[in-house]
């Protein structure tokens, strides 16, 4: 009665926090283990982590968990593993590739957590426990080595094709490996999974190579600092800064931390080729001239604190930016961000620097995901029994069965797009949906994990949209003093008004218990009593809505 | 001495809360009254409006207003009139184009203003005051009767150049009037504003026109209800929508307060064209079968609470969406909407719902903006002494600068580009920053105007992040009693840890007055004294910061 199960620990319909579990029998294979991004309703989260309590629960029943395989170097794909490690009693296999690894290594190291992570070598698959190997394969996306990996299992051939594009000129000349997907088409797969998130581009994705050639124009006219903010993990993008420097002989100095860091490890590894004489410390920078200068800076989604919003700001101790610089946004704004995004630029136009920004140059930035012309490619070489795009929100779900597999002439029960929330089952070259867990969104939050759960949030959203009022009621001896009642408000009204609103609030208090205050037996119904009725009567007055708090103290 | 005054009350280098003063010895000419938007860093506000400190200062000084020209009938141009005309002693006069001034109508009759407004006459000056006249022109935008206004004034002309695009095939066949800028041009012009919000397209911008085929090629094949929602005041997309549902023999019903009002409006005036027995009242939609229907319903950007997302979430009376019906978002998102208006689309596709939305269907929306193209022409035409890019944001300004005049050969000095509260003055054909005014942020949340300040505002947000800790702390006969202190907190961890941290907040306030309390001599002092060390305590253990608020009660 053996079925392989397919759970998507961070749901499905989403772009971030991708963590799946293959199990078959006693044995789960983890693949990916990534953090997701707070929206507007959790504010104060810091990140958004896969909540595996399903995991555990199976673990607890006596399964194993025989590996993880990490597919890239992505915040969404590897970023939550110092906090899921942890929980495990016995420390899995990691699996990833060298750039891959680099980056986990140094995330762990940060917290304090050792363990060796194997790397993978692709084509040659490895055996995890007794019902599975995985195989890694290279494709192109916007960082380098990232891999789609093919899984073996009791049931056939799960191809777990995550974030990809099929890039024919990468930085690093290594290509997206179609010949091998063809090959495992002909073989025989039985589920493929696909990066759907571009499916609504119509045309192919441009080559990470475009970028580099404009991104050289644009220093060799730049008069005074060339400054340029990418995404950190972004290794191919800085490979290309880094020659155009080289070739217009500009010193090139890292400055945020990110930067620094990956640009350490890609060197480290060989997987950026920094040429002699051209890096140096971001602390010499003042012996050189400005138009000898090319900076590269974390911040490109223009986040708070950031070195490049420092800098803007001109709060940044070692770049000072000035006229005759040019700053180069080389990232789309990720939905979301387009205020402080915005805001940036805004700030450097409006103080006269030149600054370029992809809506007014379309080649700053190339995407890392493939479009729909390059997922029917790949659908089209592996044309497996099922397909199911991930990686992409429902919009992009729908699209894919539109445009990809629909448009290819797939039958109706090909594309598979289960619920966020729903488990597949395979069985004798069969597939449906098994089984539905329950996903809480798990917050990190200071040090705090999972912590700040919906009441909490559902709290700081009503008090961030009109504060909140505490009514402070002495019992003494048993008796209520409205006389000694002290009223604290934040957030709801401007201190000078707040004396008249604070009388307001302690008059209506005495007449609300004078009325209906009898009718209260316990505490917590004078509580009540009063927060409903307070609500009200603010509402009407000012259509605001405070959270009220009363507090019986007793001295 | 006289010199002609530009007072832009709302700011530059904003796209919205248009409102500027004309000024020229003790009479005050207004053009527009808007409201704006607020950002993340104004959390529960729910409207921006013009700081009119300066223009009632000025008044105090015994000038006058001679009257408020209004160019055209969006939020951002003319919403502001129902805050700020109630703070006038005398109610000056008001003009703007037949439409616009069916909407002002409106809101003003909502808050119980009476006052009339008087009606552009195209090409004919009008007299305001002894030192303006203000004449009309007609321009295409996204809502009709939008005009550009021709102000003479002593010290020569000023063509205020607001919201338009050059579309030559206008849905109500009122082409912007070229030939009338050309003879302007040709008289000539001392400043032209002119509106710079899209210079980032090089593109000439597509007309409305284009619109039509593609909303009614997806009416064609739709087997249930067709819904579109758009904004309410796009009269013209409306007109497209209604000739597309009478052709294909479909009923049309609107649902939303916005887009029901705006249609009445715009049919009383003959602005919206209604065939005979093709418009229904929402409330008889269930005597026709799903495929009679076309439906337009607010909502276009995704607003929480509006028809449409009563509509995706189930919960709206009148409107089920099925399967068969489709969606279609005739809007582009708006900078900052992005998360509700994609949570929307993809509520809708993950219920299996055909949604269509600019992403996937350029042809769904043309914007009302000139593109760089367009702005170069009617710089051209006018060819004024100066010129001033209006309603963008600094970097729009900045590409104005560069993408208009600069590509057009002007000198430098032509294109006037002030800070955000600087004042341009105009004297025998010279112009100049001559003043600086100061700007506040005005807000309206809830009945409250300009209540809600900075400290509100910074307070609400820390909430937000953290939550908040209020610290009763009973004085007794004059003499704290910390056995009896109580500690409340909202937002800041969940319940089941709150009773440790609570404990953790008593100990800590105990140690810290026996160790610091003597030093604090007022109570303000111990309040203070309670806060700093409390807040560094916690940050230490949980790296989280709330508000804390320390309250000591005398019974």
């Amino acid at each position: 009665m053996s079925e392989l199960r397919l759970v998507p620990l961070g749901g499905l319909g989403k772009v971030t926090q991708n963590m799946y579990l293959y199990e078959y029998e006693d044995e789960i294979l983890i693949v990916d283990c990534g953090i997701g991004f707070p929206d507007e309703y959790m504010p104060g989260v810091d990140t958004l982590i896969p909540d595996t309590s399903y995991l555990h629960e199976e673990i607890a029943k006596g399964k194993k968990v025989v590996g993880i395989a990490i597919s890239h170097g992505h915040e969404d794909h590897m970023g939550a593993l110092p906090y899921v490690l942890p929980e495990f009693e016995t420390m899995p296999m990691i699996w990833a590739s060298p750039l891959t690894v680099g980056f986990i290594n140094k995330k762990l190291q940060d917290v304090g957590i050792e363990t060796e992570i194997n790397v993978f070598q692709d084509l040659k698959p490895v055996q995890y426990g007794k019902y599975f190997t995985v195989m890694s394969l290279a494709v192109t996306h916007s960082v380098p080595d990232t891999k789609h990996l093919v899984i073996n299992t009791p049931e056939g051939v799960i191809y777990h094709g995550s974030d990809f594009k099929l890039d024919e000129h990468p930085i690093d000349g290594v290509k997206t490996d179609v010949a091998t997907m063809k090959e495992l088409g002909d073989k025989g797969i039985t589920l493929a999974l696909i990066d759907c998130l571009r499916v609504e581009n119509l045309d192919r994705t441009e080559s990470e190579s475009e970028t580099g050639p404009e991104l050289e124009k644009l220093m060799l006219n730049t008069k005074g600092k060339y400054i340029i903010t990418l995404m950190s993990s972004h290794i191919h993008r800085i490979q290309q800064v880094v020659n155009a420097a080289k070739k217009l002989g500009r010193k090139v100095a890292f400055i945020g931390r990110s930067v620094e860091q990956n640009v350490k490890i890609a060197m480290d590894l060989n997987k950026l080729q920094m040429p002699d004489g051209v890096m140096i410390d971001k602390r010499d920078m003042d012996q050189y001239r400005d138009k000898e200068l090319c900076i590269m800076i974390a911040g490109s989604q223009g986040q708070e604190g950031s070195s490049l919003i420092r800098a803007v700001y001109g709060e940044h101790r070692q770049v000072q930016i000035l006229p005759d610089d040019k700053v180069v946004f080389s990232a789309n704004v990720i939905p979301g961000n387009e205020i402080p995004y915005y805001r940036a630029i805004n700030e450097l136009a409006s103080n006269g620097i030149t600054v370029i920004y992809p809506d007014v140059n379309h080649d700053l930035h190339k995407s890392g995901h493939a479009s729909a012309v390059e997922q029917r490619e790949v659908v089209k070489l592996l044309h497996p029994k099922f397909v199911m795009p991930i990686g992409g929100e429902d919009r992009h779900r729908a699209k894919f069965k539109e445009y990809v597999t629909q448009s290819l002439g797939y039958k109706k029960g090909f594309t598979l797009i289960p619920g966020h929330e729903e488990v597949l089952g395979l069985k004798d070259g069969e597939v449906r949906v098994v089984d539905k867990i329950s996903i809480k969104p798990r917050t990190v939050d200071g040090l705090g994990i999972g912590d700040v759960g919906p009441t909490v949030l559902s709290d700081r959203r009503s008090m961030s949209q009109a504060g909140m009022i505490v009514l402070i009621l002495p019992r003494i001896n048993g008796r209520l003093d409205l006389s000694k009642m002290d009223v604290v408000s934040k957030g709801f009204v401007f201190v000078k008004e707040a004396t008249e609103v604070i009388d307001f609030i302690k008059l209506q208090t005495v007449e609300i218990l004078e009325k209906d205050g009898r009718k209260a037996k316990t505490d917590e119904d004078v509580a009540s009593l009063l927060e409903r009725q307070l609500s009200k009567k603010l509402y009407k007055v000012i259509r605001r809505e405070p959270i009220i708090i009363p507090v019986i103290l007793d001295v």
